[in-house]
């Protein structure tokens, strides 16, 4: 193998894909990443796995001779984030797994594994490829992700459950506290299209979040999944991802149809009053007091932590509805207000037991339900 | 005790003073911060203490009561930072130790605890106070504190050793494998002073200088010490320090007098050829080589991690003397050339076992010594 490219080119590319790489992989050709280097395309690509989430990528490059190899995925991006700009030769010592790196200021040796015993990427033949434009894409998993469980023997609610439907593309996450639904409408939905539903692992889309944050082509995200796996493509690059077994929870059972109370405020009065309330909040159970003042038309914000202090601020708020007192994990409500992108907030009660609806209002079309936690009056 | 004061006031100065309350305090109101508001110069004073390091910091407010209280340092000063910008009141209720913050969106209660239990700030009395200028004190820290030793059990060597001479003043630090001195002469030195030697715990330096970074008057700093503790003073802020005790090493008959080869290079180049090679070396013993080529008038850095690769850099250098072949900790190079602040370095040498010298090229009058490591070649 023997090619020339430029260090900024392979530092990008080094560091999307070193991301993925296991820093404790179960095999140690799984630390590294691998290099393909092809003549014909003048093509390079890098590919990091750790048998449950793959990424590939692919740049511009002088191949004077093709070749495949892995090298130690965190030395080499090391190395090569600290090097000048311009250009860089890597170059294969024949049948010895060395690659010598040279650029303007030195040369650098270093030691790979042969390629044979790194593990393919899933692919996936014969099934129909979905396109989601990228800002459904994105959209949906800003609003979902926040809300998986971050326990691993939760299983399913470690993941996104995407529900595609004939005009409709739905995202939801719950960790049995809360529940996040996001309803995007992709672009050109007219077309008919294969209905499907997966549970994606989160630490896998939280990946493709970022690759597409980074992606500024705009191109929609080629999709194909079968039983086991999930295939994202766009441009030059490829995220592939195992699907998480079992039956995801029938969630749109749970989202209560109608509410007696409704309260409107504004989005950053309430967040920021919230994380003041969260200082105290914190130093207990984290259980903040809401409640809706009708007569005012303000929204109180209450904590007491006892042998520490308390707190109580109000903000400014339309209230419909008989007065609440209602008690929340403060983090659930941040957590959701921080994944709305809108200036007003609704959220909907019936009573201190059953579960609230917030809402962006103008924004998203997002549900995110909250279990209120009961406390003594 | 009740005082208005600005959120930006009051936070900027709580910030100041929760450094260096304890995390974990011997005494529980060690975790709290002194308030003394005054009525007579309407100033409020916060004190953070953890019985060897003081800051003491005064703000002008509306003093309407006089009062003394401590209340939790972090608590305080995370509720604060939210805040949003305005006023604030601040009301003891009496003889509860309960403390009401009033801003515009809400009100806050903090239990504190009573001010008898928090132990005095030390003070020293009758002794001479030395002014030194801020640029001499933070050129001297900046060119010493990094070059400490971070191992507790290493005594004097955990501080930065202060020299005061006639015209001069001298900062020293070493942690037994590597010597940095600095000589700054205060303006206005001419005047005779007393001379002094103390070594000051790292800890409390860092702090100083982070202190002083903050402070924006330009004033000298007040200097009194006596034997056990250092006390600095300047606006309206003061720090105190417990001295380290023992005997600090001789350091002046560890540094060479002359020597055979001498090397000049940039030191921007040499820093970043180096920044590469300790990716590689920090994989094994962290030890580079550095290789003088008189006839290429050229610095050649190379490292060997065996099993792992090999690096070799070329740096433009004038040199003079024979070649040699020297090893060192790269670490302990990057710290030094990271602390100068010239466009050029100058490295002087004997053998590949005695000292080296590092010397910042007209700007700092700072010696940096560093023990070579053997190596077999």
């Amino acid at each position: 193998m023997k090619l020339t490219c430029t260090q900024s080119e392979l530092n990008t590319h080094l560091s999307l894909v070193s991301r993925v790489v296991p820093s404790r992989p179960s095999h140690p050709v799984l630390a590294n990443v691998l290099l393909k280097a092809k003549s014909d395309t003048q093509q390079v690509s890098l590919t990091g796995f750790d048998l449950s989430l793959g990424v590939q990528t692919s740049f511009n490059a002088q191949v004077q001779e093709e070749g495949t190899l892995t090298l130690p995925a965190k030395l080499l991006s090391d190395i090569v984030s600290r090097l000048p700009e311009g250009e860089i030769t890597l170059e294969e010592a024949e049948g010895e797994s060395v690659v010598t790196l040279t650029c303007a200021s030195g040369h650098y040796q270093v030691r790979g594994m042969s390629a044979e015993e790194f593990p393919e990427l899933p692919s996936i033949e014969d099934t129909e490829v979905i396109h989601l434009p990228l800002d459904a894409l994105s959209e949906g998993l800003r609003g979902s992700l926040f809300a998986t469980s971050s326990d691993e023997t939760k299983q399913v609610l470690t993941g996104v459950h995407l529900t595609s439907e004939a005009e409709s593309l739905e995202f939801a996450a719950t960790d049995g506290h809360r529940l996040a639904v996001v309803q995007t409408i992709p672009e050109g939905a007219t077309q008919e299209r294969q209905a499907f539903h997966v549970t994606v692992p989160a630490k896998a889309l939280r990946e493709l979040e970022r690759m597409m944050q980074l992606n500024s082509t705009g191109d929609a995200i080629a999709v194909r999944f079968d039983q086991g796996q999930l295939i994202c493509e766009w441009a030059n690059q490829r995220l592939t991802s195992r699907l998480l077994e079992g039956q995801y929870p029938n969630y749109r059972q749970l989202v209560p149809r109608q509410f007696s109370r409704q309260m409107t405020a504004d989005r950053r009065l309430f967040t920021s009053a919230l994380e003041r309330i969260a200082v105290l909040a914190d130093q207990k159970n984290s259980i903040v007091k809401l409640s809706l003042d009708s007569v005012k038309q303000e929204l109180v914000l209450s904590v007491e932590a006892q042998d520490v202090g308390s707190g109580r601020e109000a903000v400014p708020a339309q209230i419909s509805g008989e007065d609440l007192d209602i008690a929340f994990n403060v983090k659930y409500l941040l957590e959701g207000l921080k994944a709305f992108n809108t200036g007003e907030v609704q959220m909907q009660f019936n009573t201190a037991t059953s579960p609230s609806i917030l809402t962006p209002l103008g924004g998203l079309k997002m549900t995110y339900l909250v279990m209120p936690v009961q406390i003594r009056s």
